[in-house]
């Protein structure tokens, strides 16, 4: 992973000449590219722990599996959000971890969290730091040190209970490693999220995470069967069950516990037949309500496909000029759609996955339904093309951080009742707070997760930054759409976690009771409060 | 409601001579019949409030709203539990409530709370009183008296909101009325436990309920979209939402609190609409392995009905001959089956709701996957009869208990990869207990919900009742089964909730460190300890 951005450094740069075109008329480029500044220059705090305690983590875990060098306390130095990147890519991280550590099992969790609370040493846990909420910030709160709990050396398969459907993982495991040993067994878990090629599951996990195909699959509450959680003050142990009336669902508790309970060991995820068929097409909608309504009366007619996305007029608009996502860029393609009246509309992508009989068969009720909306089926390129680029919007917004151009996205999900209000107040707030820092840009937005009940909707910024105050002019953009958000009955994060950037808002979305009753979860796991300090249960913007 | 067993005192008898004539052979009925006491002999301890305390409850509620007449005691002296049945039947309840209070809002239920607080009164959230754990039992622990909180005055529809599929109740709504308001917009919640025609929805959600339908509709957990939450200490209030990553799953950590952190007041329920076609019929399998991998099979294809089950052996032998359930009792039928090679198989029920058109598409698919699995459908009329009959099984308990026959069911749920072994063992458990009690008995058992890793499994015995250790009797019957349930990989409880009954496994099921979080959570909400002691969170075995 790139310590300044994101994926594999040998990725070559993505962003075609007529895209750069399309932004340079859209929003302001800088005069100059502005290149991430060299790995060594960037500015660290010398390492805090001391001689004692670092030989204490490495009498733990092994002297190899506790570093304090340069590059991999840079690593660990935040996630991948855009204030991460900005600060990364200015060598003026908030501050790194004094050392990473690298547990191999659930036994070196008890000793790290009982030297860390008696010591005085905050934990990050740290999975696949792909965080874009401040999730893995390196915040030591007033402790007298901070060091990252990397994963990855967690990464086994268990078991594999295929009467059951039921994998059982240490869960530092990737996604991808974990896909390919299931798909050797004709086997998938199904859960894509767009950072997929580097989550962990346990990170997953511990934020509630949900995948591409979640209307198919279920988002990650929905796949885990049990976990074992490792806390300062002792284990919660929750075997894989089908369903449980005993007592209050402690499992969806700790799903979403985000690192400030304890550290996720293991996890018992059901999976399922790997698709043997997989169709992807697109579809038009005259305008974006028309559009909601399709994807609405698809999960009231239980025909939803896996994969239900429909974009915006922005983001359809948009995707079309700057990466030919659609597949419909073409001269040819274009005219049909104006021919049939969707020159101005908006793409959505159906994905059916499954055996071939029954992808068949569910498609043709689904396309049935959507045409019945007023949906124009454009064929299987779009669904296509989508499918290819869907994990490739983070390399993007990398060189567009170099053009100058700030990226970033917020999402929420809401009762379809309040849905297309509240897409139109939060673009307008996004539009209003661009515009308040002199920086007017662009706000698009999908639907990308389909519930019975509701839909979550996902916003993308582009502007150009303004240089010199970037955090403040995000600060202020968040701060404007997350006002927006709560005042139009949206939740604060459908899928991103509350990490440190969500804060603000969590005690009027759970009530101050709800709230409470977390800190009195927090307090009986953590009372030493050496658990991921700063997020989720403690204001700190 | 009868205050000595279930249900609408004007129902006949339900028992036919035929099914006596099978249960003389099997168990040993009672010489003379056992009525139960006039209500009048039902002996209670005086109620225990001062006139100032019960002066300052009517003050809150009104003069009408705080009862605390001898019937009414009655009534909120248990739930519906095989041992609160055979107490009641006696006249001899282990106890009742001093009083029974009626609040109409949430800001009784608020102010209530406090004055419980502070007077050391015990509060017993009572909704349909259906409980079969002990869960409304009016145990005051050390508190100075203990009140029965009927919720069945907070009884209102207060939004129904259509786009969403989303209606909103105060939680003391009995599930009939709910389904009457929503049938009349065509709407339907979906939740059919047997207990529906009393339930209320705050006791399924705070009991974790399933209903019958559950392999299509889901629980009560998937249902709850918001809910509003009295505790001592505060309120908590979670909107509808179709999904959220703030955080921990709270929604998910109060379904299932059984009023022992507070009492639900208000929930948003997400709805569907009201099926046009119904069609249930029955299938026959050459054992119960064969039954239980055809259902797996649905789950993993996609193919589950809304209801889907299959009765073992015993429970298939026993049924058609108990009450002719199963529509295949005259002799055409079961020639039919015994020339096919079914005469000792196990019945199945698959119950298919909808759109005409898709409930057509869906029964095909899983009618054809469940012939290669080995099933013979059987046609409709024992769909029919189950049906017909899916709400009466309390009835004929009664009858039974008049004859000196115990009659309890327990229920757990397992990986697929544990069910058969489960079943064995948990049988033979239960067997072995009643002849160690010297009162051999029938044990039976079906699955009726059914997940993609599993599925639960919910036991009926029949057994002629020890006279004068009746509840000794149980006890040893229930702790035997306890204990294979969990030897063998179970949860306790699949939908049945924990109340009282199920106390002694909670730490094993949850380990310490769980059941220490629900305590930390419960210390928080309800510091004093008034909210239902006993349940959930004490020992009291």
């Amino acid at each position: 992973m790139r310590w300044w951005g994101w994926g594999d450094p040998s990725q070559p740069p993505a962003l075609p000449a007529h895209a750069l075109a399309f932004l340079a008329d859209t929003v302001v480029l800088s005069a100059r590219p502005r290149a991430p500044v060299a790995l060594g220059e960037v500015r660290l705090a010398p390492v805090g722990l001391s001689r004692e305690l670092l030989a204490q983590l490495r009498a733990i875990v092994g002297a190899r599996n506790v570093r304090d060098g340069h590059r991999e306390r840079v690593l660990h130095a935040g996630g991948k959000g855009y204030p991460d990147l900005v600060r990364l890519r200015a060598g003026e991280p908030e501050g790194a971890p004094d050392a990473v550590v690298y547990p191999a099992a659930h036994e070196h969790l008890r000793a790290l969290l009982e030297l860390c609370a008696r010591c005085s040493l905050a934990v990050v846990p740290f999975g696949g730091g792909t965080s874009v909420v401040g999730g893995v910030a390196p915040l030591r709160g007033a402790h007298r040190g901070v060091i990252a709990l990397d994963t990855s050396a967690m990464a086994g398969v268990l078991e594999l209970d295929e009467r059951s459907a039921t994998v059982t993982v240490q869960a530092g495991i990737r996604a991808p490693a974990l896909e390919r040993v299931l798909g050797a067994r004709g086997l998938t878990l199904g859960h894509f999220p767009q950072s997929f090629q580097y989550v962990s599951l346990g990170g997953c996990a511990a934020t509630r995470s949900a995948g591409q195909a979640s209307s198919g699959y279920g988002a990650i509450e929905r796949m885990v069967l049990g976990l074992r959680m490792a806390a300062p003050t002792g284990d919660i142990e929750l075997a894989a069950l089908p369903a449980s009336a005993a007592g209050p669902g402690l499992r969806q508790t700790l799903i979403g516990s985000e690192g400030a309970f304890g550290v996720i060991s293991e996890l018992a995820l059901r999976v399922r037949p790997a698709p043997r068929e997989r169709i992807y097409e697109g579809v038009f909608f005259e305008d974006f309500g028309a559009g909601a309504a399709a994807l609405r009366m698809l999960a009231r007619e239980h025909a939803l496909p896996d994969v239900a996305r429909v974009s915006d007029e922005q983001e359809t608009r948009v995707s079309l000029a700057l990466a030919g996502v659609g597949g419909v860029k073409g001269r040819a393609g274009r005219a049909y759609l104006a021919l049939r009246g969707y020159s101005r509309g908006c793409l959505g992508i159906l994905g059916f996955e499954g055996g071939a009989r029954e992808v068949h068969d569910r498609r043709r009720r689904a396309l049935a339904l959507v045409s019945g909306c007023g949906g124009l089926a454009v064929g299987r390129s779009p669904g296509q093309a989508w499918l290819h680029g869907r994990f490739a919007a983070p390399y993007l917004r990398d060189e567009l951080l170099t053009h100058g151009v700030m990226v970033e996205t917020l999402e929420t999900a809401a009762q379809w009742s309040k849905l297309l209000a509240l897409h139109s107040s939060v673009t307008r707030a996004i539009a209003g707070a661009l515009e308040a820092c002199g920086t007017p840009g662009i706000v698009m937005c999908h639907i990308s997760h389909v519930y019975e009940s509701g839909a979550s909707l996902y916003f993308t910024l582009i502007a150009g930054q303004r240089e010199g105050d970037e955090i403040g002019q995000w600060r202020a953009v968040k701060r404007a759409a997350g006002e927006a958000i709560l005042a139009g009955g949206g939740t604060i994060t459908h899928h991103h976690a509350v990490g440190r950037d969500h804060l603000p808002w969590l005690a009027r979305e759970l009530s101050e009771g709800g709230l409470a009753a977390l800190a009195a979860l927090k307090a009986e796991l953590d009372p030493a409060g050496i658990m991921n300090p700063g997020k989720l249960l403690a204001l700190s913007w």
